[in-house]
């Protein structure tokens, strides 16, 4: 049975990747009359006098909700939001899996921005914290800025920011590995949709100096006409030698690439006209814009991919659970940039003295991933007084 | 520790009392491949070509949505919608304690049906049911109606239906024990909002004749100027002999009472007042408009109350688990009046040959009820051509 088969025979078989299970034991009259009623009034008026409590109460202080449209979902594009559910069921396994946390999916049937935002904004009060999923861009971008500005809860759009997270870990790696400076890493990113306007922004928040960005246009510059508004906001910060061109014009020459593109798109000469030792993250999934086999004939020093058939595997696997671990675990009442560049060198730092070409980042698997990212993103929430509480002991 | 110190340090330690657990294993590389990335996009491809397949692929197939706006929770009024979520997390517990379903609580911020309905419908395409709970009268008829017309899966106001199915049990046990037929039996109910109304409704549509309704300023008859739309309509169809007057005097002569209203409204001279040997089903909450005792100085018959302290406790979660359970076993795409009078036989037959002025309903932890209930629900969806799919065997 080839892996599709699989897929789907699994899919059939476990009828939902998640479900709802009781946590208070409702098995005679007692437990019924504290669980619900006439027992559950108090938690109900205590919630009423201080709304803070809920997160006491309820579930809501270790839920997030996993929201989409269906707009982008993985590769596949504009599916429909029911469609798009198994991946959101996937992603709320993934949250408890990986960091205890729960998730709930839900898929929101608009295209509306206003619609799908104000949607959010009314349910957001069973919730502690809101992961934006599969929403294409730039929509996204829209979306979660008026989230951010109307709820105080974590908003975090998943495919912009544990993207970014993760890729910064292992560019952060791959600069030591090769003896690279962050502020004068010369980084061409392809794909200036969410994943890639993103990944920019967190590079230049972290210290990375020198970012071009390229779409299918070629590189994106001050004052290029073809831009959408998120494009033309981060070419006000990239691009600081104003370089133009095709993708293969701006890569001579510089020492990383960044792909969030499409499959093919890079080839080993190209690569070859990089600087030296380059590193090559191509990330286009399934396929990447170029093989691994291929970035090394080309000379690429360090080679990392969205897949878990070679080393180096780029995945926000490594990201999301631990974020919103450390958001709940002080009851953040958002995610910033700080928190995120926290995030990546927490990451970054499970890698240690075993650091290699083929070991820049910890595996998915690796079980200190989760509570790293967590204490640097709680870390961080508390010493911005973001954090509603501190976080427990133990 | 009283009853209230009990409920609040149970749910402080509970922290939720429903939690989301993955159904499939993500311990290894090849698992995460299949349940998430790149695996998942086959199932997410299969819904895109046959949306009916989301219920067989993710959770959707015996997934409940339990959604309030805060404005009419327990006794309590209108507290808000986060302060209501106790309540939905409780019945979410309940939904699968009682009958396998999964079921996740949402609260709705804003009080405005049409915009409580545009969120649902939003986010209807994630769920197989949407069960709405603690909404006020009369905007919960406009939102439920509403509802029905826009969605293809069962929409169920439980405070209306829930109630009426139970008491519509009760009722043809009480008939049955006390020799009453019930094409003649008079009922008098007391409290003309949701549940009231939906009683009223459903006992007509079981064949009950001779029904008044009554609220605060006395029994509703047609015409009568303060009525709102649904109590008008509701008029239309109960008090055929045009009774006039308040609770005491309608109550005079009649076989049945049943209270959806307030502690204390009736006294044991008005039970004498009625037919001999009359039904008395008290079921305000937490205290009753009579208690059983005063009830029984009266001369009541049979009593019934919404407590589970005394005999013959009228509790919805006889219903809901159980109708949900039936519904989502054959995809019923709606949950008609007759699939209610389906409901309210099967528990009412369950007492059989025991039947006694105590026991005129099954307890809340009767194993049998929630199969009953279903298979009942189920039926008569079959019945009606009204399920998307056969029952399961076994």
């Amino acid at each position: 049975m080839d892996q599709k088969q699989l897929a789907m025979e699994k899919h059939r078989e476990w009828q939902g990747k998640i479900e709802v299970v009781p946590r208070a034991p409702i098995t005679n009259m007692e437990e019924l009359a504290v669980a619900y009623t006439p027992g559950v009034a108090e938690p109900c008026l205590a919630i009423q006098r201080e709304p803070e409590l809920s997160f006491d109460l309820t579930r809501r202080g270790n839920l997030v909700a996993v929201i989409t449209d269906g707009t982008a979902v993985l590769g596949l594009g504009d599916i429909g939001p029911t469609a798009g559910m198994p991946v959101m069921e996937g992603k709320c396994a993934l949250f408890k899996t990986f960091a205890g946390v729960d998730a709930f999916p839900l898929c929101i049937d608009s295209k509306d921005p206003q619609v799908i935002v104000d949607t959010i904004v009314r349910i957001a009060g069973s919730f502690g914290g809101i992961n934006l999923e599969d929403i294409s861009a730039p929509r996204c971008f829209e979306i979660e800025a008026e989230l951010k500005k109307r709820l105080d809860i974590p908003v975090f759009h998943d495919d912009q920011h544990g993207t970014a997270i993760v890729v910064g870990a292992a560019l952060l790696n791959a600069a030591r590995l090769t003896g690279r400076e962050m502020g004068t890493l010369r980084i061409v990113i392809n794909g200036a949709g969410a994943a890639g306007i993103s990944i920019a922004g967190l590079l230049l928040e972290m210290g990375f100096g020198d970012i071009v960005l390229c779409d299918i246009r070629g590189a994106l510059y001050r004052g290029a006409e073809w831009m959408n508004p998120a494009q033309a906001a981060m070419a006000e910060r990239t691009n600081r030698e104003d370089r133009r061109g095709t993708l293969a014009q701006v890569l001579a020459g510089a020492d990383a690439f960044i792909g969030v593109s499409r499959p093919g798109l890079v080839t080993a000469e190209m690569v070859a006209s990089m600087a030296k030792d380059p590193v090559v993250f191509a990330m286009a999934n399934p396929t990447p814009e170029i093989l691994p086999e291929e970035a090394k004939r080309g000379g690429a020093a360090v080679v990392g991919t969205g897949r878990s058939d070679y080393p180096n595997q780029i995945n926000n696997v490594l990201v999301f659970p631990g974020v919103f671990k450390g958001a709940l675990a002080v009851r953040a009442r958002e995610i910033t940039d700080s928190m995120k560049v926290a995030a990546a060198h927490a990451i970054a730092g499970l890698v240690g003295e075993e650091l290699a070409p083929d070991y820049i980042l910890p595996a998915p698997f690796d079980p200190r991933v989760a509570q790293a990212v967590a204490n640097a993103v709680a870390g961080e929430a508390v010493r911005l007084g973001l954090n509603r509480r501190l976080p427990k002991e133990g």
